[in-house]
């Protein structure tokens, strides 16, 4: 799957080292005569070219950041600008405010050029120094935008929506005959990402719900029957939920929107709860926010400004159910609750993910200055690769509920493979 | 104010140091002949006595932590059992389980008996290994429970209406003519309990408070109007909430139970928060839970399992009275909500905490072996003093709206000294 | 004690709240029949003064920070400046680079002309943004720099050799008829100020230095009759060692400058470290930075930059001592040294030392601004006041080898009052 | 590279999934026409297999860890317990004592009966509850001792010349014709084992080293022409160093083992150092412990209890070299040393260790299980595989000099590609 090219790299690249255009990496890896597979899909792999599209004295960059927070959005600003202005010599890169409404100039602060002072200790902080806002920029006002501002290069900084958006700016120079790259950097606190191992700010997430977990392990702990029940992000995945119970080793019940569950009867969420309760004398539980979406009613609905369907509040719900489900047994069994998503997504990135955030954002630059368009960067089996984003709307990554990640879950908490 | 004593101390104190019986700390300081005040009341200093009324030998002591957690209390329940057993050579020390259920041998589970190896680590962990829970026992109940158990010596760790409790059972021992020794360890994560400058925990919870300000001050600045609002502890004292506020200097506006303050009209809170949103693009409030009980309705009301009354949930009721407002504005105003109180009340002391919890435990000790009861340990102009229980029913600690620390509040946040 | 004043407080202060000039606070607070003491000595009371010497539209003010790191430099540059301006409206602050030298045009770089933006973050960091160095100033020098600015407040932030010297540019002022008031906020990480129960810093520092126990620990505690030795700050007094060993509860041995120690000898302090190893396994020693220094030739000394007398090096001798007895004895204990002073003196202040960075520096700010000079702010017995600096140099505070601290020391440790 | 089983496997796996024995995972996985690799190296898929080797009933597993800290250790142990106990059925596992040393009765304590109960939190702390030491053990003694307690499946957890020892013994135990599954997780907090992408412990190791760096660059920062020094771990291998300038952004000068420096000359280390500070004030250096070594004499030499050479203390050498530079040159310019390797070492792993650690962990128990024998775990492209131990002595992995992290790693600090 190669992505598109503006068109003939005619400038020699200043750095001194190059990766080959032809080098390709596949998602398939594993060869198993018992399971054969098609070769499958390759993408190329990122890094910089030798030759490049842009001439890096003329070129002008942009960058925006969108959606909800999560760490390492600053790491990212600071890098793609760094390997702009130090690496390639690009001379201007534009930070525009408040995500695409920063595209519009009906509604935009003035976007912020940047600097190497102005950016010299952003990544020390969680947010992002740009400003981020949710949904989505018309496309033409938006082109406009950047055509008046002379822009070339445009990086973002987003989700799934974000990236189609990038997409259709796109898509919508071209047909206009300006040659403008548009390279995404994938950005989901989930890690949900078809074809991307990991994306940044996962692993913070996952160190900073572990360290929620440890509280609610505590309370639960501490009190006669106590339950703490934690509700983590993850509308599509419980990669978050799963690898914060691996981590804490406290967990007794993980639920993810990947493995659906009974509440009621015998083998049912709320029996094996009881049982635990009446046993061991606590239980911690973690619940995915995309778990269980089947125990709502069809017309929860709606979707937000991002264009995301709105989730039933699975925490709220369970809460709620699990307290007159002991209620009508006449157990005496207090619930602390936890909902720690802002508290997460606001920290710092750690330092696997700053590196992570460095690589991701330099990786970007040198796709753009080549004149790759309509992709983002994606890090698969120790590598970075460009994935265009067509790709990424076919598919999400989930939990393999027969693979190590959910085997070590169920090991850990000890529940059984399916409540039903 | 001293306080009452079991008996004549007939046994030599095995340590090396004691404190004369008759030492005094008056509460008042402050020589101003501008305001001269009654040289006012005097506490008993605290600290281990030459002469001692239990023998050692032949003395049973036991230890029950009550109500919420609060950062500290492994610490202080190790650290009487290490004074009595490593300093005193008491041989038998139990800890009751789950508060004061643990004193009703129809509700209890067996107490622990303490030892070395039991309470190794317990202060490197958060909660309590004696389990917890709210409400009181019958009197009758747990004094036979005591008596039978043989306890001379109960050391009851937690809030104001605990020590009522723990008074009652001194007070009933003592019509049986039974000699124990109730001695409290204050504890309240609001650090409001009068005569005592700092109660075990507060340091920490304003530390794991300030962690979450930052937070929310992250997300507050990373979006356009951004609003941050943060439930804080402090049922009718403001402590927690000022402190983190001075701490973070992040903060815009503080409101906390000591200080009313108004809503609507020009002077009122809602229309100060519009001007910083329009102004500024983002704000970050801080309210303790206890604030603003005034603009509910009377009837909220009813009283927890801890007989404290309970509050309306001014956070909830902020975020909403705030979204409503600047909807009738028009004006487009994301709001945060943290609620971080399990996240704080969980964590383990920090060192600061863990060394007042290990001087507050072996006051508590020093004071039961020479025969005091019906008394809490204080901390009070930098030493340890003896506060009878009945003083601390008298008067809750509040925050001096002249006061420095209010001072240091409304000089960070620039508020008003009055919304109104 | 008074402190000097410049002159009669003619300007009414813009501030809601004052404290009179009258109260006082002593420095014996207890009354005990037993041990009768003079009255003794008392300070003024710090805090806002109904009149101010300085005219706040005409006042220029300086500040300068002298020495090593400790935790919370940069909260009291922030917190003195917005006192200054946003309290009493003085518009002009500057911050002179690097200490001393920072007064001396032809070693300083241009001071800094303090701005709200300039000082918005710093005190998330560690370290002080004036920049700091060791040593003094030619005073006359330093004399002609302030008048040449017209500085009229000087507020020096530094240890007892940079007091003195403040107090020196205060007297050479007044020589000249320039009514200079200088006030100091006095710095030490090592908690060692007479008259001082708290100087900021050293929580914070005591928690990271129980930190680094916590690792000494895990090391000496994974090997066998593993010996992890760590040195600590404390050159007079061992309030660190003290506080991290009370509050990590897992060290066996803690040496402190105010306890001297043998090595030799039955009783000493090698034997007793060889006895626990034999029995326990391992071992973790702390030692003051200022402990044992008896054992050293006389000829160690020289002074430093600062004046301060030049230790020898207790951790390093520790070492080698520890490790030729055991080879001695055939004995195979691996020893690991931590010697953690400089990861421990840059970090940010905690929360508790940040509040208690922010009431020293407004109280500063109020005391200057009254016209008071020749002192540093105290902070006693829950109370702010007024020390003047002569008073400093008459005594350094110490541990009390009969008090509770050291008591708690003794208990968790296990080791004997005296090795000897 | 299939690695050797002990025979047939006769038993049906109580799990519910498997990985085929037939399955492989290739090496070199990026395809280049412009740089065609030999297909090359394939190892086997790490995994449970559907037919195991081992009677869970019968079998008897021990667990040991040799040479120093590494954070992650309690979690490796305890999830090999935890998979043997509760996912085979595995009745007895012991946790040899201090390393191999553990395996000589003449030295060792009694090895510990591992249960869930000593297991519990044991995640939670840095270190390992089982000891380690350096050093080897007779293979004849160890043999020995594994037969007389029927142990079949033995756990190393070390670093290469561990892995080799245990290699001696299943040869050893082979020739006597005893069936013994020796299984390796590979522990080295450098990170520089052949075909692995990580070990576990170095993400922890980075993250510690990060905050360190940030210590080190306040100090310099804040002292006019200040230098901070900073050793890291790294013998061979600069990836701790470069991970954790990557992370922190603040470093100017990276010095690893892979890429030689010149110290002297117009090239060299130490004039772009005098550069940097005449012109910025300040300066961050990381140093490798590896790096330099050509620049000590050839005598330095020797190996240490593991057989590792013994290297020149390049932190030393540089600071002294550093000092009299400048010292010649008349510049003031004071230095900070940090050489934190015990306080990085003995840390709990963080989130994403405890994970890695719990799947090597399964995974280990897996391959023994199956009679696997003479491997240790590998991770490596996102999958686990077995590495047959001799692999691991062929090459070591080390940094790219011209490959992205090192490119990363000379945007961020600007230093030459060379100092030459």
């Amino acid at each position: 799957m190669d992505v598109t090219t503006l068109g003939e790299a005619r400038f020699a690249s200043p750095l001194r080292r190059s990766v080959s255009d032809r080098a390709r990496l596949p998602v398939e890896i594993v060869r198993d005569p018992d399971a054969p597979r098609d070769g499958g899909i390759e993408f190329e792999l990122a890094g910089p070219r030798a030759r490049i599209f842009f001439d890096p004295a003329a070129a002008r960059a942009g960058i925006v950041t969108c959606g909800g927070l999560c760490p390492g959005l600053n790491n990212v600003v600071r890098s793609i600008f760094l390997e702009l202005h130090h690496s390639y010599g690009v001379r201007e890169v534009l930070g525009f405010r408040d995500g695409y409404r920063g595209l519009d100039p009906a509604r935009a602060r003035e976007p912020v050029a940047l600097a190497p002072d102005f950016v010299d200790d952003i990544h020390k902080e969680g947010g992002t120094v740009l400003g981020t806002s949710r949904g989505p920029v018309d496309t033409n006002i938006a082109v406009d935008e950047l055509i008046r501002r002379k822009i070339n290069m445009l990086f973002v900084v987003g989700g799934d929506g974000t990236q189609r958006g990038g997409n259709d700016l796109f898509q919508e120079a071209r047909r206009r005959g300006y040659p403008l790259a548009v390279v995404g950097v994938p950005k989901t606190i989930d890690n949900d990402v078809a074809f991307v191992s990991r994306t940044f700010g996962f692993l913070t997430a996952v160190e900073e719900a572990a360290k929620v977990l440890h509280c609610a392990h505590t309370e639960a702990h501490s009190t006669p029957n106590g339950i703490a029940l934690v509700k983590l992000m993850g509308r599509h995945a419980g990669f978050i939920a799963a690898g914060a119970t691996i981590a804490s080793q406290d967990v007794n019940f993980c639920l993810v929107p990947e493995i659906p569950f009974k509440l009621e009867g015998e083998g049912g969420f709320l029996a094996a709860l009881k049982r635990r309760i009446l046993t061991r004398g606590h239980a911690l539980v973690v619940v995915a926010e995309g778990a269980g979406q089947d125990l709502f009613q069809a017309d929860v609905g709606g979707r937000d400004a991002s264009g995301n369907v709105k989730l039933g509040d699975i925490g709220l719900f369970l809460r709620e159910r699990i307290a007159s489900c002991f209620k009508a047994d006449g157990i005496d069994a207090p619930i602390r609750y936890f909902d720690p998503s802002y508290i997460i997504r606001s920290v710092p990135a750690d330092s696997e993910d700053a590196v992570l955030c460095d690589l991701y954002a330099r990786n970007a630059v040198h796709a753009a200055m080549a004149g790759k368009t309509g992709l983002v960067i994606g890090c698969l089996h120790d590598h970075f690769v460009h994935v265009p984003i067509e790709m990424l709307a076919r598919q999400k990554k989930c939990l393999d509920p027969d693979g190590p990640a959910w085997h070590a879950v169920l090991a850990t908490t000890g529940q059984p493979p399916r409540f039903c």
